[in-house]
């Protein structure tokens, strides 16, 4: 059961990895291309350090997960799930389409999820049991009755591997082809939970990467999974889909295991 | 020569573009996925028919060559090159860095350009003699000493012909290859003239993609070409590398000319 406090205190952590990110962006990376601590490893640590500092005052019970400081495990089957920037290319390049994740498990299935774009100040938020919100006002996923028409969003075609890469291939055949969008991360999916984006097909990610994504996704009316239509919770193999309308669901598995012989 | 006047002009069309384009941003795109007329293509005619109308009004002499409404000769060796969304992808799919792009060509040479990105409001101006500024403020490329550090940006692995992707791909093992950006258009180039990315490599650019590029690019010390190092100009072939520090040239040059036999 998601309370309110509990989306309260996701927001007052968005907002503190924020104004812990701010500073660093487009900040001069030449100087420090060498250094041990780039400009975006500060960011990060600045960002979930400060996140873990409200955490650690405010739900202590907790567990916490963190891309950048680990596992704290906690007492109460509810763990938070932090990335503090998802997109670290996208930040680097200075484009602000990277973003901060924050989940909250519970008993390993996420049920409250933030995507919060610090540069933009773009938030997308969503819980289990309520509608997805972007900056406060609600958002509804688009449907897609043809998936021809799918507009389809992946990170890098360098983060398949080649066996992954043939599956994704087959389902982006299926797709509108001419509008196949690259890059982007975690923002690809508040743009499915937003309805300007239908589909996102990746594999590889880690708990970090995708937990938050599921209740933004879902409470949009979306639906997200693994390759074999399972849905996703902690111990997750890291291939993932997302879709505006549920009822492409069938169309895409089937795309996505063309390849499997 | 390019006057104050000039960059005042270009910078009022900028202006101009972003009202038009901004109604239309993440507007609901599914109700029209098949209609003639697209969102998209809606913007791109609101913002080049107002980029036009001012620019009969205030220099009914020079040229104008626009993506969506061809080309209107002139009779003072001036040419106004306007490309209303570059990046159409990356608009339909609500992603804030398509742009505007806006070039003043003289006799045959790009002498002015702006970048608009109208969501995040963000404006970088170039001109032949004239530092590249960004919302006002001047923006440097910077140096890049080892070819292995660059951070290498194109649009789309599909957007190359079979032949020119074999170039690109032996460019980029020369690079680092774990932050290759994808996507983004225009928006790369900014990001050369505002010193987060070293290289931008791409094909298949027509002359409204890559006019307003080049003095932004080159207004913030960095170097546009084509793949053999020839300048760029209207009849240019739309193979362009773009390069934060001049002195690699030799390196990317070399690089892609590996494939060649």
């Amino acid at each position: 059961m998601i309370h309110s406090k509990d989306i309260e205190l996701a927001q007052r952590l968005a907002d503190a990895a924020g104004e812990a990110i701010r500073p660093f962006y487009r900040a001069d990376f030449a100087t420090d291309r060498k250094a041990d601590a780039s400009p975006v490893t500060e960011a990060d640590r600045a960002a979930e350090a400060a996140m873990r500092a409200i955490l650690d005052a405010e739900a202590p019970r907790d567990g916490v997960i963190g891309e950048e400081y680990g596992e704290k495990p906690g007492t109460t089957g509810r763990v938070w799930v932090l990335d503090p920037i998802d997109g670290t290319t996208s930040f680097i390049a200075g484009r602000p389409i990277f973003g901060t994740l924050i989940a909250l498990i519970s008993e390993e299935w996420p049920v409250l999820g933030v995507i919060d774009q610090p540069i933009g100040r773009e938030r997308w938020v969503g819980a289990t049991g309520r509608g997805t919100t972007f900056n406060g006002r609600p958002v509804k996923a688009r449907l897609c009755p043809e998936i021809g028409d799918a507009v389809l969003a992946t990170t890098s075609p360098h983060l398949f591997s080649d066996h992954d890469a043939m599956h994704f291939m087959a389902l982006a055949k299926q797709c509108d082809t001419r509008r196949l969008i690259w890059g982007g991360d975690c923002y690809n999916y508040a743009l499915v939970a937003q309805g300007s984006v239908d589909l996102v097909c990746e594999s590889g990610l880690k708990l970090h990467d995708f937990a938050a994504l599921v209740p933004v996704v879902e409470g949009a009316g979306g639906h997200m999974c693994d390759w074999n239509g399972d849905p996703l919770h902690k111990g997750s193999d890291g291939r993932v889909v997302a879709m505006g309308d549920p009822a492409r669901l069938e169309d895409v598995l089937e795309a996505l295991a063309q390849h499997d012989h």
